[in-house]
C-alpha cells in the first residue's frame, strides 16, 4: 500500500462519498466537503476527519473534485471571484483531480490556472457509478502531465479499477468522457424508445430484457437500466437531469468543432421533454415514461 | 441427434448457406435454392442435393426461407400469382421456418395461409450473423404452435444455439426481431456518430475501442463493428442496405401503432444518407463515412 496522504474531496453525493470511503479504507486521512452539512457529519461516521477548510489546504498532498459541472469546479478550485479559492491555499506539488464531466477546453484551462500555482491537475472524470465508487473500483479517463500521474497514484490505487491513460496533457481525458457520455444517453433513450416500442407490438418488458441482453440490440446501459423500468423502480442512481448537462456539454464542443450529432441531438431532446415533464430527478430510465405517455402504454408499476 | 429430415433452404446468401451447411452436418438431406445458380452449385460442393423444386415439394419435412424480405418470402410460398409457389405443394404437417426480417402482421398472415394447407409456420426471425449461421450457433426469435415447433424442432437443434420461445403465434418472433434490430441499428449509428466525435475532440479510434468496450457507453454493435472503422475493412459482414429495409418495417409498424421513434428515425436517415452516397452495398460501419466526410475528417484507411 501507498503511504497516507491527507485528502480532501469536495462534494459527498452518491459518487464522492464512494470515493471517499474508499479513500478512507486505504487508509488515507479524508477530508469531506459538501454544501449539505449532513453528509459532512455522515463522512465523519465513517472515518473521515473534521475540518477547517481554512486550516488546512496548505497540509494536503491532494484534492478530488466529485462535484456537478465545470461552474462548480471552477467554484471550488479559485473562488467565484476567481481569486480566492482552494488551489491558491495548497502547497506546491498538491495534485488536484477533477472528476466531474466538464468540456475539454475547461479541462485544458483549468489546468493552466493550477499550473501557475506549481499545483498539478489530473483531467481524471470517472464512470461506472456509486457502488463502484464505493467498492473503490471505477474507470477513471485520465490525462495530464507525469508529475500529475505520479502525485495523484495513491488515489488511483484507491478509488479505481482501470484507469485510462489517455495523454499528457488536460483535456484529452475529458474529451474521452464526452465520446463516453454521448453514447450512454444515446443507448439509454434508445432502450427507452425500443422498449415501449415493444409494449406496442405485444413484447412483454420482461422478455424485451431477457432475449436483447442476448442479442445484438444489447448496450451496456439497456442491461443496467431497463431492469429499472421492469421493476417500475425510478429511485436515481443518475437521474434524468445529468443528461442534459452532459449531452449539452458534447453538443457545445460538438457545435465548436463544426461537427453535426443528430442522433444525440435527438436523445437530448427526449431527457429535455421529461425534465420538462417534471422527471427531472427521477432515475434515467424514466425517460421511457415520455414515449410511454404519449404512446398510451403502460409501463410495470407506473400509474 | 434427431433423425434425418428432407429440409429445403431457400436464399443461399451468407446466412441461409450457413444454415443449410449446419443441416448438412447434421445429417439432414438438404436442398438448395437460389436465384444465383452458382450458390446452388457451391452447396452441392459441400453435401447439399440437387433437385428439381416442382418435384420434391411432397417429400420435405421442413422448408427454411432465408431470403431478404416480406415479399421474396410470400413469392416463395405462394407464388407470384399469389396462388402458385410451393406450399400448396407441400403434405400436411409441413413445417415452414421463416427466417427473414418482416412485420408482425406479415407474419401472422402467412401462418393463416399456410394453415389452409394444414402447413405448420414457425414465425423464426434470425440473429448471430454468417459466422454463427455457418457453426449452427444462431439466436432464433421464434413463434407459432406447438405442433410448428414440434415439427421444427430439429432444423432448430441444428442451426442455432439460443432459441426464445416467444409465444404460441406467429407475429411475436418478428415483433421481438423488430424490437432488436432497432436498437441494433441506432447503435451502429450512434457508434458511427460517437467515433466520428471523438476524432474532432482528438480521441484516436483506436483508443475509442480500447476504452468504450470496457465503459457505460458500450454495445453490443460497438464492439462488433467499430473495429472494422479502425481496420478500414468495409468488406461488407451486414451491409448498409439492409438497414433502410429493417428500420423501414420498424417505423412501418410503429406508425401503424401511433408509436412515435424519433432516434430511430434519425438513425435511418442516416444509413439513408449513406445508401444515397453510394455506400449501400458496404459493411454498415461505413455509415461513419457519412459522418466523416461532413466533418471534414479523416477515417483510417479512407482515402
Amino acid at each position: 500500500m501507498s503511504s497516507a496522504m491527507k485528502v480532501a474531496v469536495f462534494g459527498l453525493g452518491s459518487m464522492g462519498f464512494g470515493m471517499a470511503e474508499s479513500l478512507i479504507r486505504a487508509g488515507h486521512t479524508t477530508y469531506g466537503f459538501d454544501p449539505i452539512p449532513d453528509q459532512c457529519d455522515r463522512l465523519v461516521t465513517v472515518g473521515g476527519v473534521s475540518a477547517n477548510l481554512e486550516h488546512i489546504g496548505a497540509e494536503l498532498d491532494a484534492a478530488v473534485l466529485v462535484v456537478l459541472n465545470a461552474a462548480q469546479t471552477e467554484s471550488v478550485l479559485f473562488g467565484d471571484d476567481r481569486k480566492s479559492g482552494l488551489v491558491p491555499t495548497l502547497k506546491a506539488g498538491t495534485v488536484v483531480l477533477s472528476c466531474a464531466t466538464v468540456p475539454p477546453d475547461f479541462a485544458k484551462a483549468m489546468a493552466a490556472r493550477c499550473a501557475e500555482y506549481e499545483v498539478h491537475y489530473l483531467d481524471s472524470p470517472i464512470s461506472g457509478g456509486s457502488i463502484k465508487a464505493r467498492e473503490g473500483a471505477l474507470s477513471i479517463m485520465a490525462s495530464g502531465t507525469t508529475d500529475a500521474f505520479n502525485a495523484a497514484h495513491p488515489i488511483l490505487e484507491a478509488t479505481s479499477e482501470k484507469v485510462f491513460i489517455l495523454g499528457d496533457a488536460a483535456g484529452a481525458g475529458s474529451a474521452m468522457k464526452a465520446v463516453n457520455q454521448m453514447l450512454a444517453g444515446v443507448h439509454i433513450a434508445a432502450m427507452a424508445e425500443a422498449m415501449t416500442f415493444g409494449i406496442t407490438q405485444g413484447v412483454e418488458p420482461e422478455t424485451f430484457v431477457d432475449v436483447i441482453t442476448q442479442c445484438a440490440g444489447n448496450s451496456w446501459m439497456l442491461e443496467n437500466r431497463a431492469p429499472h423500468i421492469v421493476a417500475g423502480d425510478y429511485t436515481p442512481h443518475s437521474s434524468i437531469n445529468i443528461w442534459p448537462k452532459d449531452l449539452g456539454i458534447v453538443l457545445a464542443a460538438a457545435k465548436s468543432s463544426g461537427f453535426s450529432a443528430p442522433i444525440t441531438e435527438t436523445a437530448l431532446a427526449q431527457f429535455v421533454e421529461a425534465a420538462d415533464n417534471g422527471l427531472g430527478l427521477e432515475d434515467d430510465a424514466a425517460v421511457a415514461k415520455v414515449y410511454a405517455s404519449k404512446a398510451g402504454v403502460q409501463l410495470p408499476g407506473v400509474t
